[in-house]
């Protein structure tokens, strides 16, 4: 690690996982920002476009336009906070010249042959997606120790991995259809103004959206099967419920015979035991998303129901934190050098 | 029916479900509410209780205890808007009395070995739930007419038993376990202080409870079991959410092969259609709990996903009418002879 | 009043005010909707714009441009509940060709010569600002009665006229400057998409607008100074809160000497005893806008405070119902020989 | 300053303010917790009473009832976030062992004559009233630091009195009453359950409390005389809205002659230009609450409206951080030789 800190740029500072990338990277001892990209925002002061963050030494610095010369000239990492299938046209570049990146969006996460379907897209860089470590730190850390492009997880897989994974490799779930029921607020759609995430149309609602073709579906599969080689199908049905921050998922599983609570209680600590945002809670205790807002931690929890055959597995995190910038600074710690948990907070903004 | 009134009471008339209830019965043509009945509120008036039916003619009618003999005296039915458990004992008195009853409580729902395992209590008067009537009106509105006792359902059953069962029924889902994974706001849990419904334990946070030991539980099975004829197990995970009212639910059945949407849809339109508060959405729009707020509409929809051998059965109400007051006039209106819309409302109060 | 019904248009029917006046016509024993007008949503079917009247039987009527021959020709009353300054050009037309017209925009509310400084528009039709009255019922219902073009009062005004002049009339209060303090929900900001209205936006978040420069702030002091003869400067500082509905104002006026709360509290009883929308609270208690929501009830209250030589004035209402759609059926109702109540709740979705 | 942490105790560590001062005082590099104490909470680890504070070393300290004896054994300087009324009767005793006190209830603010009328009370203590110093960092550092006894303001006086004293002291506004409207969120009524503070009946409501004896009135009238020796009457009337955090106040004052909003700006700027936790918006942008939420920030803002003499004084912070335990941090800090803004935020979590 050198003295001089990393210069790194951030596109897509605009959006609101931009402007928590902006937030943490302020505080990072190993950091520097020297660029801010965005499409719409372009030419304006980062204070006009984030006045939460009017107090920054960088609040008069102007977005500029994503343009990749631009950015390589000043900076040794890039942050990609774009939107699906804008960044891997992107990314190619940038590695070539000898950047690292950190990608938000999906564009580096899944095989080629899975984006027509579920992205809507033919990926244009297919030859670059095996040099992408999926950047989900507690079950890949060696792997993403000096990557140079890291796929940031998507917010819902990122509780929905961690969960099964330890307990389908330690066989105390089946390997049938896995069932996700999730619920997120309306953070999660993005900064971008539409009747279905007015105020308005959001009180008072609890409604789900793209079922069954929401594209972290197969993400779900394809980190489970990383994880732990063993190949499920999984259905995901996501639900807007009335938050601005958080994600809550449900998982249904086909418990294995004779498998206890505490059996999956225990494998679950047993995983993530050394994990410093990893938070286990033991039976008679309930995941709370409210408890993770404002923090990288993830709460996890595990539930035998012998009578019908089930394990509820349920995981929270902040969808804009451990779903999208935290992680994304977990990531870039972990491949440049810095402890994990350099500028991330655990403490949660509570009530 | 008489050319007079039928004079009702109401009986835990200081909650919210007794709010409603004086509400639409203060607006049927063929009732006249006769006697309010309540546990800590007695003595005081209805304009206390309840400030937003202060412009009632019987807001200054006082609350009194909950004594059986008089509200024999002064009403030919009575509602039960009371505490699981505390029905019970006073439903044989009054019909013994002659009178006919809803009860909104859980006590006549379940056969009778279900109550120590979910209800936590011996019921004690087996002998009588042989003589109440599951009051789910679309699927058993014969049975309802004329009955003495109505077993009003719970709020998560209702929309859960009217998906599944004609699916079932009909073969496009399978016998297997049914998860269901249900989301409601705070009203549900009744008007009493407690630091989980605080405001600032709410808001922000998305949180499952009871799992997997909620009491409504059997009653789904049940009366799933009654409409068709199958027993299936079923396994439910409530979560709270931030509203005050709506209830969604998300059942996950397997699917039977070949089966595709608009086999699911169909066989629910069928089931339906001249249903007044049975709303099935097509393909394409998506059930939305705020669009049944003040109402006593339920939304249901189906949607199947081959790829993984899912049926996604999403149903909604608002859980203080269709999915208790509401419900509960609609079945005193089949119980007695009234059109079974009669004072109550479809259209939402909107946004 | 005729046997057959009126024939009404609702101009504007996508919007939020909009939806009200369809749900509350549609109820209306006196007035058939025969033509639904909007503008970017026209050629739509009622039930796409608003999903929660599907139910209605008019759920498939296509909404149609706004041409006012087209309007003439089927209807005999229509409610424009269209943008500031686009009603002014059509109300003419419609009044020449016989029709009555009930104005929810600001067009007709005020003299010519305010239009500049606050609406940013010199009004069009002057000429026709005399044939207008001011649609607040409590005050001025012997002229709305029978007239041809009511204006209906702005959701801020409604509560501030009825509750500062009774009291300045009486000579409760000075005729010193009155500070209001304005409060209110997103739905005052329309059913467009910005990203002030977002949900992501709006909640935890309190804060001013349009300070001191909003709209309504004319309309108060013309409003107070036809019920009393008096004119007083008003200053008016709304802020927007995380609410859906709900407008509460808090007025400052200067206290004349010697009077108490139970004075201000007396005036406002005898002013409005015989109202059946307006309800004034005794010591005690405090408005609650939540109390009016869903009805076309009006909360008012006042507080002396002679330590400081300062009225309190409190008022609140729903403020798409008595602070739009709903007194405009009011004043439908009045001008055209109906009940004043007709079609109008008054008990609140509680809680 | 010494080298090794001052040891603190928190009392009151169970409610709200007394989470947020452990969570600051755990990142304080100049400070060590030593003592947590509480009443109702007593006997429980800080993981149980606040499980969001479940990964900090201190999280199995157990609550220990409030013992003035056992508190100055073990601790160098104590946080008293106990309700008025309580914290009066330990203060001597604490001060007398020769510990620093920072008290956040409104026991030591006020002179001993108010105490009756405004809390209900006789000072138990007035002759210790003159040993402290009212922590208002922005307006009494000098006086602060070293001062053994700190009476932590009020929130809504914070931004009241800085917003008021500099105008009043530069004849920009008049020195007749000021009429302050506050809106606040459900956290400032504390953690403990009633009715008024669920979910249920918080949503949709805006209301107003207290109206015209909130005890914080009389704090605005000396802390203002405090600053400038002015002394002006203050009426204030505080609101309830649908929020958690958050103190919003609009100030109503008469504005001298010719002053525009230029001037006020000016003013402001000037008296806090070197102040790092307070943000004077400019005209063209509005306070907005949200953006000081999980900040130790406070944003102020000044407009004249010539038209009826008004000057609009607006400010806003976090309840629980400028607005408590966050300026008792301040307070700690300047008192003990820290730079004042050690431990606390300033960036909001936003959105």
């Amino acid at each position: 690690m050198d003295a001089s800190p990393l210069r790194v740029a951030v596109l897509g500072a605009s959006g609101y996982a931009g402007g928590e990338l902006v937030r943490f990277l302020s505080a990072h001892p190993g950091a520097q920002i020297t660029f801010l990209g965005a499409r719409d925002s372009a030419g304006k002061p980062l204070a006009q476009v984030h006045p939460h963050l009017a107090s920054l030494p960088i609040a008069s610095m102007v977005l500029a336009a994503v343009d990749a010369d631009a950015v390589a000239e000043v900076a040794d990492v890039v942050f990609l906070a774009l939107p699906n299938g804008t960044t891997s046209p992107l990314v190619p570049g940038f590695l070539e010249a000898g950047m690292r990146v950190v990608d938000l969006a999906g564009d580096f996460r899944l095989p080629a042959d899975r984006y027509p379907e579920w992205y809507g897209f033919e990926h244009p860089a297919p030859g670059w997606l095996g040099k992408a470590v999926y950047g989900l730190p507690e079950l890949f850390a060696e792997r993403i120790s000096g990557a140079a492009l890291v796929a940031n997880p998507g917010c819902y897989p990122t509780p929905v991995i961690l969960c099964i994974s330890p307990l389908l490799a330690a066989g105390l779930i089946e390997t049938g259809p896995i069932r996700v029921d999730g619920k997120t607020g309306s953070s999660g759609a993005g900064r971008a103004a539409t009747e279905s995430s007015l105020f308005a149309s959001t009180e008072e609602s609890i409604r789900p959206y793209r079922v069954p073709r929401h594209q972290h579906t197969p993400e779900m599969e394809h980190g489970i099967e990383l994880a732990t080689g063993i190949a499920v199908p999984v259905i995901f049905v996501p639900h807007l419920v009335p938050t601005v921050r958080g994600v809550l998922i449900t998982a249904y599983a086909s418990l294995t015979d004779g498998v206890t609570t505490d059996h999956l209680t225990d494998a679950l600590m047993a995983s993530y035991a050394s994990e410093p945002f990893v938070r286990i809670l033991a039976a008679g205790e309930m995941v709370d998303s409210k408890r993770t807002r404002g923090t990288n931690v993830v709460e996890l929890q595990a539930v035998a129901d012998p009578r019908t055959g089930t394990a509820v597995l349920v995981g929270a995190v902040d969808n804009l934190i451990k779903g999208a910038a935290g992680q994304a600074i977990q990531n870039f710690n972990i491949a440049n050098g810095f402890d994990q948990t350099t500028a991330l907070p655990t403490l949660a903004v509570y009530p």
